[in-house]
């Protein structure tokens, strides 16, 4: 298993980068986590210096900065245009973006509430890519090799309040309804177009199995269309959209319910898995 | 002339919140900006005791945390849900709700470039509010009570990537389209019900004039609405929509262009001036 990067607390309170051991036992610091995402390739490319602890003595949470934006790609695999409630426009002659705030996001073993009006959550099993560089009118090829690393990704839809009107912000940014993986440098990861299987399942059953090269939009197609309106940043995420197999457009529809388990697992990048909870979970003290 | 706070960085490079002279001239430290949106009830009813700076000599940032979510409402009144592309759908039966992340903020007085592929920029004044408490499944009153100031803020629209699909995220987070004025506290505010007058001019030519008891969804309303599937946090800020008149549904069409001059006028809350300029000032030193 290769370099695999993640987001903890110390016992300062301070967020810190830092490498997982092979076993995923203990995590070795890196870098701050402001100081990792001023020089993102500098420091995927080297070797852990810092403290090692172990894995259950910290916090983990999400390598992201609380500023970042994380763009996500809708309609982005054929078979899933076709099989939601969109499928009648067809494939969206650009990519179709939608915005979470890192705010939504969590870590694998995270326990995601299902919000109070909602009759369960969606899955959505996909890759993440993180921007490294700024971006201002960039070219296809410039974006791509701007990309410092990728993880697994599952967002986690509430789908009643994301259909409530024409825009679906709200009911993808749940409380930790965006849990990601570690980040997987580049290099390490070679091409989405490559084909990575990225499969989700429930209770172990398998819901979801596509890969990455029927992305309908490409990371480097997707990131300079966005850089010619705004200013792409390190730390930035594109969540890349995900296959076919989603829950509410089945017959009947299937939605995650407290005690599911749901698991996302892409090929290189490893497998993320996440419980789902009631509502109840959501306090003001715990949730965000 | 009442309270209007700013967010400024010191000469370290803090960013704190202050609260300007009558004159505006000068801005007296109030309490660091992480501080403030600890305890914002406590801070905006105290009297600033911090050095007293002049403005000329600190940068003005806006008194958003990093991590805030900015939501915004479209379609929230009823003449400007008739004039657009949306009149065929009538009033939606919940606020249309879409996202801008905190980077896409700045503050009077700050340059807005147009993006390159844009024919130029719209104009979209209104009103944000502040969220002060933490909202998990709130009432629409409990909700209004956690609201600790107003601003006048400027939705600036890159129209042409808002509508190249579905979701309108894209053309709404522009580098610096997002201008807020000053926080008002909510006290010396009132309520919005009663109808703040608000006016868009361009080049001193008033194209928006509306008053915001025309709002179809109320700020109460909204955040309860909205707490139901994410926990609103100390913070967070809504928008609540344009009135009519903005420049894309005007026959010939009309955008702002490099060097035109557009204020928003609220009642109590002030003027918010900025200046339009090309896309060459949109670079990777510099944007964001």
């Amino acid at each position: 298993m290769g370099t695999r990067l993640v987001g903890f607390r110390d016992a300062e309170g301070a967020t810190l980068v830092g490498a997982l051991s092979e076993d995923g036992a203990a995590v070795t610091a890196l870098a701050g986590l402001e100081e990792f995402w001023a020089e993102p390739h500098r420091y995927t490319a080297l070797e852990p210096t810092g403290a090692t602890l172990p894995v259950d003595d910290v916090e983990l949470v999400p390598p992201v900065l609380p500023g970042a934006r994380v763009v996500c790609i809708g309609l982005n695999y054929l078979k899933h245009v076709a099989e939601g409630s969109y499928a009648v426009d067809g494939v969206p002659p650009y990519p179709t973006l939608f915005a979470r705030w890192p705010a939504s996001l969590t870590v694998g073993g995270a326990e995601i509430p299902v919000p109070v009006d909602e009759d369960g959550l969606d899955w959505e099993g996909e890759v993440v890519a993180y921007v490294g560089r700024p971006l201002v009118d960039a070219t296809p090829e410039e974006a791509l090799a701007a990309v410092i690393g990728y993880s697994t990704f599952n967002d986690v839809t509430a789908r009643r309040a994301q259909k409530l009107t024409s825009q679906w912000i709200l009911g993808k940014n749940a409380d930790r309804s965006g849990p990601l993986g570690p980040i997987v440098p580049a290099d390490e990861v070679g091409d989405l177009r490559d084909g990575l299987k990225v499969q989700t399942r429930v209770n172990g059953e398998v819901v979801q199995d596509g890969t990455t090269d029927e992305m309908v939009y490409t990371v480097g197609d997707t990131l300079a269309l966005i850089s010619r309106t705004f200013t792409l940043q390190p730390g930035d995420l594109l969540a890349t959209g995900t296959p076919s197999g989603v829950g509410y457009s089945r017959t009947p529809p299937w939605l995650l319910q407290p005690g599911d388990v749901v698991e996302v697992e892409v090929d290189v990048l490893g497998v993320l898995r996440n419980t789902v909870v009631d509502g109840s979970a959501r306090t003001a003290g715990s949730a965000g």
